[in-house]
């Protein structure tokens, strides 16, 4: 009796052994393994193949293959506050030892009892006086410096996990392979340009320079015979929504031929990447995904994407549905 | 008596083209053939040669050689007046047609009758006239056109060559001996970036992303249903002076650890160099050459090096002396 079913039992193993031994030389093949065969993953290949065929109608000249990629909501999470917004408030309770005025002092007093409803009751006015005394009236390298501190130690509140490994695998993927079809990959985001070149190369494989992003004006002085860039408490650039093509004119000079976004915030963009001649990519993050990340779109408040949508849905832009098309969310936890 | 003249002639033939033939051999392994064997060529061979050492205490990874170069007067002529200021001179001498009204209204009635000094009486306010009916009022890429237009065809008043020919051959040598050994090459300049960027890449071999310059602000449109960046006549950043660093670090993001110029223009930028850590290269040009370019430092109107010269004699910055260090001046032209 036993025989039999032994027999049985190794070959299945056998057959087991086989196929995973398949499957692994098709996923080694694969530049793309977190993506589910869908269309998105299809469009994303069949552009990158069309625009590096030498010869092809639509070969582009590997200078001119640049792309340009949102980031809250789009290469890393944005929920349940954008990132950045939460370094602003621990840099606060971080700062607040030192200045004792502001346990009378809103928006600063309610932040530092806990509650944050109160803090931004104030509405824009109080969210600029965060942002101002966390990333201001320092030098560019303090406030480096302090980025830096922060990213290495604070954790994300849902996933209790480093902001860094809040960053989507199935991007880091897509970032790796179009550099390695010869595109050059930028950030152009409505975040702070020196809150994200501190730490976008060691997560992102994206260099300080090809960075694009929301700044406050700087100075230069000389302090103790050494000169040094002083952070002002005044708005340079603003790089979100009719600003992106602004920024990306003014920093690259030269239009994408792909772009990635998640929300309205990044819909010009889509549309300055649409309007050039010659192939284009076009592509939306749409957050479907409750369980493993969020679900949100139309009415959110933060990350809306409600009129890029309707575009992207009107012209065949490609939309990413994360829950069908990310077969894995984030990437495996760092050394832990 | 004619055999051992002969045979003497044709000995000393045979050892000239002997010399010949080594010193082309040495001229093939030299990187700056156009750069005298001076104290200028040294400094700049021997800092390449210690940052590009594997291993050795000067040694600079290849993501942070970033080299920074000026470019009016420092990689192109800037006298008997900026080209870009050539440029608008033209551009408003083709708009005339379309601009009755300039024929009585100043400065444009001087300009248009060949009287630059009183085009020019009206100070500051004259020159930003000029340069913004030139600079503004189209979309981005009305202007390049009209940028690529001028390039094409205009000529230099004195060296009766295209503008892209009054280049500096030695400097040409350089960026391309710096990205040879693994350097970026950027320009950091007062000019104009987008009259810069259309014409780089192929004077200069440095792409337009890699151009840091002084800027009017664009608005995003859309016009007939297609997205354009209009041009604004107003100021966004001045790339000069105490906005060279700032420049810097806003566009690139980190610290060059090579830097040229030759104006107090550049003082800064060389300021700012000069305070990083590890190795540093800061370097001058300082025309001294009136007879094959021109003569002028501290009392010049355009390009004045006064307080930059006396802080390179002061701190060891390599200063080139053109008249000395530069054996050629501008390369052969071009296919005339």
């Amino acid at each position: 009796m036993h025989t039999p079913r032994r027999t049985l039992s190794y070959a299945l193993l056998v057959v087991t052994l086989a196929l995973a031994a398949v499957h692994g030389a098709a996923a080694a093949d694969d530049p793309l393994p977190s993506w589910a065969d869908g269309t998105a993953k299809r469009a994303i290949v069949d552009f990158v193949q069309r625009v590096t065929t030498p010869g092809g109608k639509d070969f582009v000249p590997e200078p001119e293959r640049l792309a340009t990629f949102d980031n809250d909501g789009t290469l890393w999470a944005e929920q349940p506050i954008y990132f950045q917004i939460a370094f602003a408030f621990d840099r606060i309770k971080a700062l607040a030892p030192q200045h004792p005025e502001w346990q009378d002092q809103e928006p600063f007093k309610s932040l530092l009892a806990g509650d944050l409803k109160g803090a931004l009751a104030g509405g824009e006015k109080a969210i600029v006086q965060l942002v101002m005394v966390s990333h201001a009236g320092m030098t560019t390298d303090e406030f480096v410096q302090s980025v830096k501190d922060w990213i290495a130690t604070a954790k994300h509140p849902r996933f209790n996990r480093p902001y860094t490994e809040c960053v989507y695998q199935p991007m880091l993927e897509l970032l790796a392979y179009l550099r390695a079809n010869g595109f050059k990959t930028y950030i152009v985001s409505g975040g702070g340009i020196e809150f994200m070149r501190p730490w976008v190369e060691k997560v992102y494989g994206i260099p300080p320079e090809q960075v694009v992003g929301s700044s406050i004006k700087t100075k230069f002085e000389m302090r103790d015979g050494k000169p040094v860039l002083m952070r002002l408490p005044e708005v340079d650039f603003i790089d979100d929504k009719e600003g992106k093509p602004v920024g990306i004119n003014k920093f690259i000079g030269r239009r994408p031929v792909l772009a990635f976004g998640n929300s309205d915030g990044d819909h010009q963009m889509l549309q300055w990447t649409a309007a050039g001649s010659g192939p284009r990519f076009m592509g939306l993050v749409h957050h479907t995904d409750a369980e493993r990340e969020w679900a949100y779109d139309r009415t959110s408040h933060i990350g809306r994407l409600d009129k890029a949508l309707d575009e992207a849905q009107a012209k065949g832009w490609t939309v990413v549905d994360m829950k069908q098309d990310w077969q894995t969310i984030f990437p495996p936890a760092a050394g832990r």
